[in-house]
């Protein structure tokens, strides 16, 4: 016997493994539940899959997923047209939605500026960001990046770019995470958090 | 807008949530990796489940994972019959083929004794590893379940089984990994290799 699995069960096993998060042990360990699964739930997998890519398109204002572009935010009058905060990804909106702090629009980058991978502010939705600020709708730009070094250049990047506009540019508070543990928090967390100190 | 997503991205990530070690975070890092990727790549997936559910059976003799049954490994003439591995998972028999240190027959149980989980003798392939045993071609059993405590407990039940047998019933040697270190060995481990010390 070969060392490896035969054909349909290696083909699936590397199809997982190239998928983020996902090693090769972890993907041998998909594809045998997957075997012993239910036909209906390995039916169900596949088919969300392909529906996903048939269905889900990217808003041609924001970037976000959406089924019907534009997306279900742009597209609602009750959001706030003053205010559009800028991420990263698709799943950043998910979270700042589920914070019920944020009522404006969003602007979807596509990633952030990284040199080690080649990725620069062409690569990223930033000319269609300075489109939608032609409108004069726009009074504050909120940048929600990643607070890594990559997130830290394109905020950069971005406010001085966007400094001749005269539009407010804000950017996320850095700080200790709220039910954290000042004895465990990094020192540039915690440097953050003493030079964003606040009145009590 | 809801907070959660849209129909389809949601299905996606819920399936891929179910899957063993990948959690609510993981999945949708993956849904969103497959929206971005190529519609090949995402179908190359969704191929490889169904293809995988369709055409892999389980060998009618030994429970390995094959496209034919009786496996490549139960039906190669060369293999040494009078040996078989008693393994708990389709995965083990992979594990051990790839040592090249063993050429006998397998026989995958399905799992291990697991009182927890309410798994019993009947719910293993153990009657059918009784049959196999009834030829008189078998000489030795290598019990070759995981060093915990379900494996342990079925290497005690199966080695009950099969003393009247007059069976040779052996297991795998519990010691420390090799190119490890001593000083990181927990005690058991190091009790087993002390227990099980060879000359040198």
């Amino acid at each position: 016997m070969a060392l490896a699995y035969d054909g349909p069960v290696q083909r699936l096993i590397d199809g997982f493994a190239g998928l983020p998060g996902i090693g090769p042990k972890g993907a041998q360990r998909i594809a045998f539940y997957l075997l012993s699964a239910s036909d209906d739930e390995a039916q169900a997998l596949a088919d969300a899959i392909r529906e996903v890519k048939q269905k889900v398109r990217f808003c041609e204002i924001c970037g976000n997923v959406c089924e019907a572009s534009p997306c279900p935010i742009c597209s609602d009058p009750r959001r706030d047209r003053s205010v559009v905060c800028v991420v990263e990804e698709p799943k950043d909106v998910m979270s700042i939605e589920r914070t019920r702090e944020f009522h404006g629009l969003y602007h979807v980058l596509g990633g952030a500026i990284n040199p080690m991978a080649n990725i620069g502010p062409s690569d990223l939705a930033i000319p269609k960001l300075l489109d939608r600020l032609k409108s004069d709708e726009v009074e504050e730009i909120i940048l929600a990046l990643d607070p890594n070094i990559e997130g830290e250049a394109t905020v950069t990047y971005l406010s001085r770019l966007l400094s001749p506009l005269k539009i407010k540019v804000t950017r996320l508070a850095s700080g200790l995470p709220v039910g954290s543990d000042l004895e465990y928090a990094d020192e540039i967390t915690l440097g953050r958090a003493l030079q964003g100190r606040r009145e009590a």
